[in-house]
Formats: C-alpha cells, structure tokens, sequence
C-alpha cells in the first residue's frame, strides 16, 4: 500500500437523474490528472452494492473519450441501487460497514466518493468514522445528487435543475396545445410531477408562467393541505375567464388529515388497489364536480432521465461537484460534502463549497414558505429568483439518426480479491 | 371583387401538433410573396368554427418577425376544434357549408387553404364542390396534419415526425433510467402514447432499439389483438435475460374480442369508471402475475406539444406543405392536397406533390403488416427504414430564461360583415 497512490472507489446511489453521469465524469477526468496520487477509480456496480458484493467495475478500461461522452449520458452508467445500509447502533449494525472496509483494503482504496442524497451523505459519515476505528483510514466525500433538492448545506442539488427545466418546458408546450383547443375540447390539463415530499419540482412548473393569465394557472404542492373547494372554485374561475386550466399537481399532495391525493381507495378490475396518482384523481374531481373534458399526463421517469433537454447550469454544476469532491481529497479533506454555494441571484454566480457530512447527513430541507404564494396555489417572485438560473441554458446533447447518442461504457469487472461477503 | 386579387382563409383543424404553426407559417409567408393575387390571409379563430361564426382573424395584422416565428411554436396559432361539418346529403346538410360560402363572399375569400386530417379532407373537397354550385367558386386546398399519420396519398403527415421523435428519444433515455436501478428498483417500465386506430406512434418507439437487448422490448401496437400470456412470457424472459423490460403501449391496444385494454370497467373511489389508460393495465398485468415492480409514463399532450425536441424534417415539411399548397393555388389547381412524395429511402429525399381532396377525404392509411415483426412485438427493417428520415434532424426554438420563447399573435378580430348564423 503506498501512502501516496492509492485507488478510489466512487458509486452512484439512489434514483438517477439526467447529470448525474456528468458528476461521474467530473471524478473520473479529475482524478485522471493526478496519476500521481489517484490511481484507478473503481466504481461500483449497482452502487454501494457493488462494494458489499465485492463487485467493481475498472473505470481505467474506459477511454477519455467515453469517459467525456458520460457528461452528456443520462441514468446512472455503473448502475445504482435504493438500499441504505444499516445504522451502526443496530444489531449487527456495523458488520456492513466492516465488508465495505474490508473490499477497500483489499484494493488499495484510499478515497470514497458518494454520489448520492441524503441517506447517502451519512453512509459516508459512517464509512469515514469507521475506517479511522478500524486503523483504516478512508478519505470520504460525499457528493450531492436529488432531483429532489432537499440536500441541506448546498444551494441547489445537481439533477434538480434539468427536472425543473422539464416540467418548466413541458407545461408551457402543453398549455399552448390545450389553448388551441379549449374551445371544443379538453378545458382542464393536469400534469403529475414528482416530488413526494417537498413541491421543488412542482413549483418549477411556476416558471412557465410569464403573463397573468398564462399557465400554469393552479399549482398542487405537497406542503399545503389540498383544499378540495377552493382547488374547484379556482380551476372553474379560470376556466371561465382565460377558456382552460393547466395544473401542475406534485406526486405528494395531501388532504388536510395527511392522506395522500394518490391514496384513492379504488379498486381496479383486478381488485388491486388503484394506484392511479394524483392527476387522476384530480381530473375526476374536475369532471364529476365541473363537468369539464380533461386530460392529463404522468411524466414519471421521462421527467429525470430527459437528458436532451438538460439545464446546462445543472450539467456545469454536476461536472463541478465531481471535480470539486475529487479536489477536495487531495487537499487533504475528509468526511466533507462538496457544495454549490450561489453568491449571487442577479447575475447568477455560483462557486464550490464543502460542508461537513455530518451536517448535511438525514437533513432534509424544505421548501421556504416565502416561495408559495399566499393563495397556496402558485410561487412566488422569490422563488421565481431562486430557480430561474437553475433552469437556464441548454446543452444538447449529440444526435445520429434523429436520436441521442448516449454513452453506452464496458463497464469491466475488477478480479475479486474476497470470498463472498455471508 | 377582383378577379386578380383575393383574400384567403387559413384554418386549423383537429389535435395540433408541435409543427402546424410550421404550416401557417409556410401559408402565410408564402401568400405575402404575392401581394398581387393574395391579398389578406384570414385565419378561422379556433378553425373552421371562425368562418362559421365569421370571427376571423386578421394576419395582416402581424409583423413578419411574428409570422416568422410561428415557425418555432407549438399548438394552434389561431386555435382549432373538433367539429365535423354535416354531410351533404343529410338534411339541413348544406346549411353549414352555405354559411361559409356567405362568409367567404362577405370578405372576398377566394381560397381556402385547410389544414387537418382525412376529416378535413373531407370538407375542403365539398366546398369546391359547393362553391362551384353556388356561383362562388373558391379555390380549395387541403394541407395534411396529423400526428397519427393516417392521410392517403402522401408519404407521412406533418406533426408525426416529431412525436415520433419525441416517443424514440423518451423512450432512450427512460430506459437507461431503468436499466440503472433495476437491481433493486423498477423491473418493468411502460411508456404509453396516442394512436387509437394505428400504431405508427408506438411504432416509432422501437426506432431508440440499436442492439438486441436494447429497450423497447416490447410494443404493444391497435392492429396486434392482444395476447396476454404473450406478453407476459416475453416480459418475464426480457426481465430475466436483461434485468428490466421496457414496453411502448399504444392507447389503442384491444383484446382479441375488440375490447380497448383502457376499458379496465373498474371504478374510483367516486364510483366513476376508471379511465386509466392502457399502461396502468398492463401495470398491473406485471405485478399480478409476475410480481415485479413497476413504473408507468402517460406523455398525453406533451408528446405532440413538444416542439423543443421536434424532428428537423418533420418542421421542413409542415413549412414545405403550407408553401406549397399557396403555390398549388396560384397555378390554378383546385380540390387538391398538398403531398409528400419520398424519391429516395437512403439518402433520404422528398419532394412536393399533390393528390385529388376526394382520393383522401376519409379514407385511413393503416400501417403496413410488414412493419410489424412477426411476433407482434416489435418493428420490422422496413419499418425502420421508413420511420427514420421522419426524425432525423434537430430545429431547437429560441429560449429565454432557460424556457422555449414560443410566439404569441396579437390575433386581431377581422370585423363583421354579417348577421350571426342562426
């Protein structure tokens, strides 16, 4: 083992985004320029799974170039997984974090990247008290990655903007479409977008609006109790004087007594539960209270995975917080989260931070009530100024034949060192 | 009423599309070009009901940098409808198209340019027919529109190039989406898009397949009776072969016995009828039998709306048919459409033609058996061979603010000439 090379080990957690192979590759082209002290990244198949299994993939066998086409792949290249590890007070709490260790000792892997939400910042915590306890020391750095942009300690979280810049664009595009035809056809458009605990996503729909009466003209937020009348009163209120209603209705709409909108108690023809969503539950509520024709569309994971029309702040930002992180180890840091810290909204500038893994770990941050409007059914001009930047500039990414050229890598596995893991 | 120098009248008709403003964009400049024959473009305010209702609007109203830039916005300019003039022979049949013989003649209309579907077809052909029996002889031309890309007699119709672009992209990048967490996550993902009677749009999907175990793998296409031990087997063995499985369903999916797949006949918690859609049932076709997890898209407008993603041929074309059918008036044609006419599959070439109203109105272009692959699921080599010029090519709109900056015309009323129709 030398103390100065040593190998790293990086992994994607959680759901993926449009960026988040553009922080892969902010890593991987960072560390390539300092062979001195960085030897080969290994990343991890499926995520930290592919530690637990011993089952790494050699990045070193992928050349520059297809380590550069990441930045503009969407989904995650090496794979990614939802599985938390345990915490270290349960019952064999720590045997988890003792493999982890383990499969880095066994390959040279002195730095740990993590590139992942909230659960994953503590798993990196974990990891870096761990292996100090355990007389081998891991360099840990998180590094931040939610569409849902609920990180606390960094001002917006890679992934988010290019959803945001989605839902901004989709429902200005489907709101021209409904108002061509509102006359004779559809008078309401529902589009469900995620975010189940917190409306970022939601409100970013907000952004389509630039005029009165320009869609969206109801927003459904997680954070304010879905008042049935009121949501009635105003979609026929706008459908009366502009001729159609665009909602936008956040995945994790809530009745007053904490139900989920989604939750409807219906059964299909097979007698499962219906597990329709918010949107048609709105949609139904609109016809069977209004009357009114609707439509409405679930963008699920067409929303996170929409690469080709990606935020080019949030891919910039993405790149940055991979270089950052990789930076910030060989600068001695450790158990620290790469940042986006804005330093100012008008021009927008931004610059890299770090922030202790300990503060960021199983903080979730909400939406600041100042950027809902009062009637609980819009955003407000300082939301309006905290995401506008985010959603600004495009980077296409390369097109053959009419579609996008995606990175598609060899991802070759590293020889096991180790017996199973029981 | 000059013989030389007429007014025109402009209408959209039916769904819109991410491309018709491409058409009126063609129409209109192409009408200011000739200032000698053309005199004012009138558009129908929300179609052909504005010349029924004589609410027509004034183009000439509109800077050239406005009319300019219709050709980058979505949805209908001037609005369009659903509505279907009577038949002739039916009794009070003439009624309607004599009203727009009258409005016609109220403001010197002496071409109607009508821009939609085999329905539309359908009435351009009778007011020639009409107007030639009434002493009003009015140069009618048809211009093809429509997503679901049914019109005879020309090689596709404007506005289905970009959905199909935008269904082949969705469905690339949702899948890598998918194949990144299928470990742990989502087993089976569905991806459901409009075509009532013809599966072109589900079609197009299949175009994001370059390797045999790339998604989609399987479509469900209207003209396939659906077999559900078919689909469930090839679902299970793509689920075991490739981790995951990606499925395009078309709304129009039937069972053997007709039925639509959307017609679930369970019920809400309001008690209405479920109007799911087809992915929720196939959705829980999976979890039932198979027990995997699954997601599920419904793109509904977006899909036609999404001028962001639109095919660069798809918009020369819409362009191209709305010049051309201006063109096809001033030489003295009569009762035609303007066509697409493919010369060359590889390299792709296509030209201008046009086709007798009465050989397209109403009749439906199925897709061709020999599209579909031989077990139902998938698309053949000739279908790919025609489907991909349709989506070759990228025509980004301007944005602002990180948005698209599509148009928005002032639409200034024409005023009335006569009493209201009764």
């Amino acid at each position: 083992m030398s103390l100065d090379r040593r190998n790293a080990f990086y992994a994607q957690s959680g759901g993926v985004t449009a960026v988040i192979n553009a922080t892969a590759c902010g890593v991987i082209e960072t560390a390539r320029k300092h062979p001195a002290r960085i030897g080969t990244v290994y990343a991890g198949r499926n995520g930290i799974l592919g530690a637990l299994r011993e089952d790494l993939i050699d990045t070193g066998a992928e050349s520059d170039e297809d380590i550069a086409r990441l930045r503009t792949t969407p989904g995650g290249a090496f794979g990614s997984c939802r599985y938390k590890l345990k915490s270290l007070d349960e019952a064999d709490g720590e045997r988890e974090y003792r493999r982890l260790i383990d499969v880095f000792r066994a390959h040279d892997i002195g730095y740990f990247f993590y590139n992942g939400g909230g659960d994953s910042q503590d798993t990196a915590h974990k990891v870096s008290l761990l292996g100090e306890r355990l007389g081998y020391p891991v360099v840990c750095i998180g590094i931040p990655k939610t569409v849902d942009n609920d990180l606390a300690m960094t001002d917006t979280c890679p992934g988010f903007g290019s959803v945001a810049k989605y839902v901004g664009v989709s429902v200005r595009e489907a709101a021209l479409d409904v108002a061509s035809m509102c006359d004779t056809s559809t008078k309401v458009f529902i589009l469900e977008v995620m975010g189940r605990h917190a409306g970022w996503i939601a409100a970013s729909g907000g952004l389509a609006k630039r005029h009165r009466d320009d869609a969206p003209h109801i927003i459904v937020f997680p954070e304010v109790p879905f008042d049935e009348a009121d949501f009635l009163a105003r979609a026929k209120r706008t459908v009366e004087r502009v001729g159609y209603c665009v909602v936008v209705a956040s995945e994790g709409a809530r009745y007053p007594d904490g139900r989920f909108l989604a939750d409807t108690g219906g059964t299909d023809a097979f007698g499962h539960a219906q597990l329709g969503g918010v949107a048609p539950v709105l949609a139904q509520l609109v016809r069977g209270r209004l009357g009114y024709k609707f439509h409405w569309a679930l963008a699920d994971y067409l929303q996170r995975a929409a690469r080709h029309i990606a935020s080019a702040t949030d891919v910039e930002q993405a790149y940055a917080v991979g270089r950052h992180a990789v930076e910030l180890a060989l600068a001695g840091r450790n158990a620290v989260m790469a940042t986006i810290v804005r330093t100012s909204d008008e021009p927008y500038r931004w610059e890299m931070g770090d922030a202790p893994l300990e503060r960021v770990a199983n903080v979730e941050r909400k939406m600041p009530k100042a950027y809902i409007s009062r009637d609980g059914f819009g955003i407000t001009k300082a939301a309006r100024r905290y995401l506008e930047p985010l959603v600004a500039g495009e980077d296409y990414p390369p097109f053959v034949g009419g579609l996008p050229d995606y990175a598609s890598l060899a991802n070759r596995p590293v020889p096991k060192r180790l017996e199973p893991s029981t």
